[in-house]
């Protein structure tokens, strides 16, 4: 339903079998852009091949990275682009960053919010001397601002170890995208809901369903959907992504499925649209949140 | 704790019997401006003197104008303002005009909804030659409106007997306000809440609660209370006034408290303000609308 | 977990694709039993192979039963055993028949419910010169007894068709049984349950759950479970063959598993063992009966 | 609407100030029962006269026993019946002894349960050499049970503070029964219930409600009322007496009222009888155990 869920069978990816089997130079052509303008991490990966499972292959270069001296570490991670920087507005990210930034609108910020992110940036940088890293995939602009604050007073060490930990769920991220294999690390979340209308002691099919993300600096309508007999959604309302930590309204339009039903008022019923909130702290996580409904009354949870 | 619920024992009363003493002048004085600019009204209801209840009082007053020919009910619809007109603004009103249109802020309206009852009124009154009536203390702007633009196709028979029931409950408000006596008729509603706290079976005290309006046209906080060791407010939100017929929203501030209890992150639990939103269609109805939660669910209901 | 619950996997079936190749008396002997010494009914479908559909084999002998002179079908019910009669403790019934009688502990009455069953059955065939019929395994004692002595009360047209009408409903299963086939007609029903630990948010693992049937006439455990990591169990409680029609239990001891969790007092919890009471109506429908639980509150509803 | 609580105000009650005036010896007359066979804990009460509260009172006698040497607290000790045995039986007792066991039942021991307290008053008995003593108005026989096994393991000094401790709530009981005096120390429990039918939105008129205990030694109906007009019962289910420490059932009978509301089905409701069981563990606690049920689903918790 969210149009942020890419689908990855869509794309050409290779086997883990293909991979083991490349010459390396091929190896790393295929890898190098995992992590970010450094195909020595690739390189270093190649060496130890072949890998059983595409997690092992993460942990293989995740390690190269780990094994650095500190200052190859430093230099990989200056080479990072900065969010919502001029940079991220003129093009020269590579695609994989673009994608990532553009599915949360990090490149269509307002003035202030990008003076903010201006701001956090340079106090960052002058702080660390290297740009703000996080898994954007991973998150709301709520949820980056508020670790962007907060990770503004660390200590520089443990900083560099949170911008590599970062780095570890965004390579992760795009070598899944990439690599078609067993043993793949769970990168998706899913979020889900159910209607049951209690009043008849059965599911609610064809109540209408919204998810609104209710973030303070982004609002705004995520996608709608229709329950089915089962009073499910078809799809999950979220699934084969992360979900993106933040807060979340779902919105459930049980007066017009009483009404319809012959039992409630269709004018003035008690309950129309039923807003839930609640807040996605997991991005793998398994959010399944149901309403039990009638005309009067409700209940809702997290389910699984 | 909403403002406009007027303290009527601040308000200096005629008792029911010194009314049913009073010289005819007097009585005619004292309750002649219940019924718009008609003192006939309590002329009338002055002969059938005494009165065992305010009831009986009200239906007297209410039958003189259902027994006055067609041509003087006219006339004295005819003597009532317009809502949300010139009239209204230049203060031409009686004083209980004037209290119950500032209650809602019909005296306060934006430029657009100025124009909108302007045009209303005027198809209106192009209709059917007298002002549109209705009893603003019962409604919101939204449920004004509705029936407004519902009223204006009705036929000029019910339009003239749905005004006069409207007065009648004007008039009912009114002379509640003015006589102090056995048999007041009920005119007022009732909207309370109660917290329980079902992670540790007992009630949910200092949770803050909030109260809005969530109307199409006007949308605001009423106002808020923090529940005490009873899980409840110290006062209903609404009462000693009638409800207004309208949509409104319940936020329950119970993420601050299950964190203060130890029971939830502080920092991103899965329930944090629970907005429960729910329309009053009945003006002199008790709602009471409790809450059932944990960190992790809830239940509502419409309860008694 | 019902012992019940016969799995049809085990046993030796034969393919609707051979029945419809099969000469006409291999036919017949393969299906003779299906009616109840009755085997014209097999002959004269027989006739009509092939059938695309499980469904349209059984609708083609009951088609055959419906065509059948009335002092045939009369005939034909007669050679019916009767319900916990003498003939069938004495062994005298086909395979299928005891099976069926046997699941539910009618051949093991009391003698009390013996002299019962023997007066109905006296009654019975006083009054309609047939035995009285039922699909046993649709039923408890209970609804038998309930069914048996109303339908004393129909007159002898409609009781006719009552006897076919449930005689479609044995056969229909006799033959789900014996032939292996698309098209096969639903004769399963579904019992399941879900526990949700609403105190933390997650599904209640390891919840001791008990069935029970709370007849008047039978009672007793039918079977147990343990939730899983999902908070279910890990088949349904009862799948694989049709719901006896009849009232239930089922037990959720919570209070251990609140207790285990350090989230309640071992010692004398406010809620213990949660029992909850339900009537299953139909015996081919799903009956999810989930429990939403605090150690102070619960919820429990048909789900699907 | 349980028997058992009984009303203080048809006895004759002494009003403090009327025991603040009493000679000496009238004073000790009038309350030298509330401590068994012990005049001499009056007797140093009435020095200390005169009293604010019925609490301060009763904390004077108290202290007068804590103050008395050992030996003599013993033999105070020693004084009491034991619980269930041939003295009880025999009618020995003192009138408030003889209505407190007898509100139990523990005159009506069958053999086997005799035998069981006979062997427990021997052990305990040998070990301490006193009667086992406990404040019977506040348990079931299961929680006595329980607690008389348990504190036959305590070593002496502990097990004679318990029984000092179990005196003070006897007598605590007595005084209130006695006294009529502001400051009385709260000897009252209060089970309540409140049924909300969430299928109209209303509190649910005419629902049989039972209450039985359900303990393992004695189970039984305690009492029925059926909810009125708001939902409730006109009565507490228990009030004016201490909660019997013990497990409890309601039953609310939601199949009948769904189906004389035309809501349900008559015949074989899902819900019919709802049974509610759960632990009373503080004698002097309120317990609100209220339904919110539709003919499909039902809530329960522990309000208040």
């Amino acid at each position: 339903m969210v149009a942020g869920a890419r689908l990855r069978t869509a794309m050409t990816r290779l086997t883990l079998d293909q991979l083991n089997a490349l010459p390396p130079a091929d190896f790393v052509a295929a890898l190098g852009e995992v992590f970010e303008h450094a195909p020595w991490v690739a390189e270093a990966a190649a060496a130890q091949r072949p890998f059983a499972t595409v997690a092992a292959l993460h942990a293989a270069m995740l390690q190269a990275v780990q094994a650095a001296p500190r200052e190859t570490q430093l230099g990989f991670v200056r080479g990072h682009p900065e969010l919502g920087s001029k940079v991220a507005r003129a093009g020269a990210l590579t695609d994989a960053s673009q994608a990532e930034q553009g599915g949360l609108g990090l490149d269509r910020l307002s003035e202030a919010e990008f003076a903010r992110f201006a701001r956090l940036n340079a106090a960052y940088r002058a702080r660390f001397g290297f740009p703000f890293i996080i898994c954007v995939r991973r998150h709301t602009r709520d949820s980056i601002l508020e670790r962007f604050e907060r990770r503004t007073h660390n200590d520089p060490q443990a900083e560099l170890a949170a911008a590599l930990a970062e780095i570890g769920l965004i390579t992760r991220l795009r070598l899944v995208t990439l690599v078609d294999g067993p043993g793949a690390p769970k990168t998706d979340g899913r979020l889900s809901t159910h209607v049951l209308d209690t009043l008849h002691g059965r599911p609610a099919a064809g109540v209408r369903v919204e998810l609104a993300e209710i973030g303070v600096s982004a609002r705004g309508l995520l996608g709608d959907a229709v329950t089915d007999a089962d009073g499910r959604t078809e799809a999950p309302l979220i699934a084969g992504a992360p979900l993106r930590i933040g807060r979340y309204e779902l919105a459930f339009h049980i007066g017009a499925y009483f009404a319809a039903a012959g039992a409630a008022s269709a004018e003035a019923p008690f309950l129309d649209v039923v807003p839930v909130r609640f807040a996605i702290a997991e991005a793998e996580g398994h959010y399944h949140v149901p309403l039990l409904a009638t005309p009067w009354s409700y209940t809702t949870y997290r389910g699984n």
